[in-house]
């Protein structure tokens, strides 16, 4: 038996949106920058998915940014924000953001930069509070993440944006990866957001910054006229347009699956019950749950994996790298003995079940 | 009847990538860096993929960075050199660079380094005399593209190579996106290259730096351990396993059509002979022809596009920017009238005859 357990990490694209990518693939090979009939045949179909993603969101077309991935989306937003306004050097992050925005703002510290780096609360949120408190005369950028990929803590992005625009001159960023097709989020009051579609059932190596089109941005991957002139390089055209099909189906799913990621996740609460520390707080994301046990992660991954159990214990971006858990460090948590369970709509109770029978089995053989 | 003579901008993905592709997707989907067994059976493909690749181009397989495509790699390796070396502040490339590399180096005239535009003989070849010429006690890196991608000019990256190498601290990059597949290539002497997949019927999306593995780069898209911790975001790992297959088909092709090639171009030229200016030097690729006629390029590829021929006046990057073409300007050509057609093994005797009938055609319309 084979259980994914690890959707946080990735997911296995829709087979609609697999049926769909082969059929472009099929029939479409031109450059949608080309000004022949069928280059431009794929240019339409590319800014009508444009279109489409940004009527999803409540956004306008022009602020869409199609991107490799959200490693890149929050790279160009980051960056490409600071290297464009060099005249305001405070930034605002929190320590437990993904490695790509972590590793941008430590970046931005050696262009002369200085960064405060925000710790969560007990319950793994940064608060409108903490974010009003750290801002300064001097501040550019505030990048703060709707959903932790870790413990799945969530902040109110929209009470964020209200506070940081009570600033002018004060932009705010949110890595929306996380939340994007699990939970409602509203754009309102942020200036740019990054997503990946490998989070959403899509295919890897797409994604999204969504960013107000009066902000200038300097590219970080230079090139022609694609994206506004803001990403360089041959459109991913058709991997553009299933993005917007991508996006459909994932937020159609959030609205009718509810109720079945409940009984999911109230199955995995009661089977955990007492033989774990559950690490993730109250009011949080319900499909991703952090917890410890009294076996090391490594040990208890690796067993797990000779059942065909597949989850892990920190952002994948991170799994070989001996480097601390900044989201669990940063909540006083040990890492050793943390495991993260993430599932989704594609999962069964039959998959809960037997994770819990096998975790069950492994520490009492381990403990 | 269509015809597709604009191979430079983009190829048609070849059957046996694409079915591998699909088959691929059909399968896999797990992170190529989780640490259960279906992870590391895609991340173990992955690697065997970069040592195929790494041993096609005959360099260490620790010297291949996957990318999303050529732009990226150039950008990656002109910025995330600069950025990591910022001790010599003085650049040498050509003024006729894919809009990728020039917009980069432009880009690091803003963050205070001098560059000097190499312009071409009247070959359209920046030679290593006109690199040796220009190198100071302060040069960093010299980026010299292999093939130009307007006129088909081939420059002696092997010879610039040797010229660089006698000036310790000064690195070498070549984009070879336009050669490869159409030129054998020694890359002893230069210490990073360029190239994507779409122009050697791959898949867009798709790409990869060469670096020597002791070069150090500052990321230009930030994230955790990927690609030696040089190039962030979750692997797209299908897409880079087929890159090898992508490679290895049209190396084959390379060498097993050039006589067919030959006669293509033969055919072309015979075609051609007085009834248009050829732009592209002797000595250059024979797969690419820019030609000048009495109409103006805009009306003549909407001619030709009616007829079902797809040509292109300059880089589909920049195809619809009025910005002047760097290339034909810095040899001298008025770009208004210029055209570019280019080939390869997929096209057809019949194609070409179809082509230069219908030119014959439109310019006896227009003229």
């Amino acid at each position: 038996m084979k259980v994914y357990l690890d959707a946080v990490s990735t997911t296995s694209v829709h087979p609609e949106v697999l049926d769909t990518y082969k059929k472009l693939l099929d029939k479409y090979y031109c450059n949608s920058d080309a000004l022949y009939d069928d280059g431009v045949a794929i240019y339409d179909m590319q800014e009508k998915a444009r279109k489409n993603i940004a009527q999803m969101l409540k956004v306008k077309k022009e602020d869409i940014i199609f991107t490799s991935g959200a490693s890149e989306a929050n790279s160009l937003a980051i960056k490409g924000l600071c290297l464009k306004n060099k005249d305001r050097k405070h930034l605002i992050t929190s320590i437990y953001e993904h490695s790509s925005t972590y590793n941008a703002f430590r970046q931005m510290e050696e262009f002369g930069y200085e960064v405060t780096y925000l710790k969560p609360d007990q319950n793994g949120v940064i608060t409108a509070e903490m974010v009003e408190e750290a801002i300064r005369k001097d501040t550019l950028l505030v990048s703060v993440m709707m959903v932790n990929n870790e413990i799945g803590s969530i902040n109110d992005i929209n009470e964020i944006g209200k506070t940081v625009k009570k600033h002018p001159g004060v932009y705010f960023h949110s890595d929306i990866t996380q939340a994007l097709g699990k939970l409602e989020i509203d754009l309102n009051n942020v200036d740019m957001a990054s997503f990946s579609a490998h989070k959403i059932h899509g295919l890897k190596g797409s994604g999204a910054l969504y960013r107000k089109s009066h902000i200038e941005l300097m590219p970080i991957i230079s090139g022609g006229q694609q994206e506004f002139s803001i990403r360089g390089g041959t459109s991913n055209a058709l991997v553009n347009i299933v993005l917007a099909k991508t996006l459909r189906l994932s937020l159609e799913k959030m609205r009718s699956d509810e109720v079945y990621l409940n009984s999911l996740h109230k199955r995995l609460m009661d089977g955990l019950n007492d033989m774990v520390t559950i690490n993730s707080p109250l009011g949080g994301l319900k499909s991703l749950i952090n917890i410890s046990t009294p076996v090391q992660s490594e040990v208890l991954l690796n067993a797990l994996n000779n059942k065909g159990i597949m989850v892990s214990s920190k952002s994948t971006c991170g799994s070989k790298k001996n480097e601390p858990n900044r989201t669990l460090n940063s909540m006083d948590i040990d890492d050793t003995y943390a495991i993260r369970v993430s599932f989704d709509y594609t999962n069964t109770i039959e998959d809960i079940d037997y994770f819990i029978e096998c975790l069950k089995e492994i520490l009492k053989r381990y403990a």
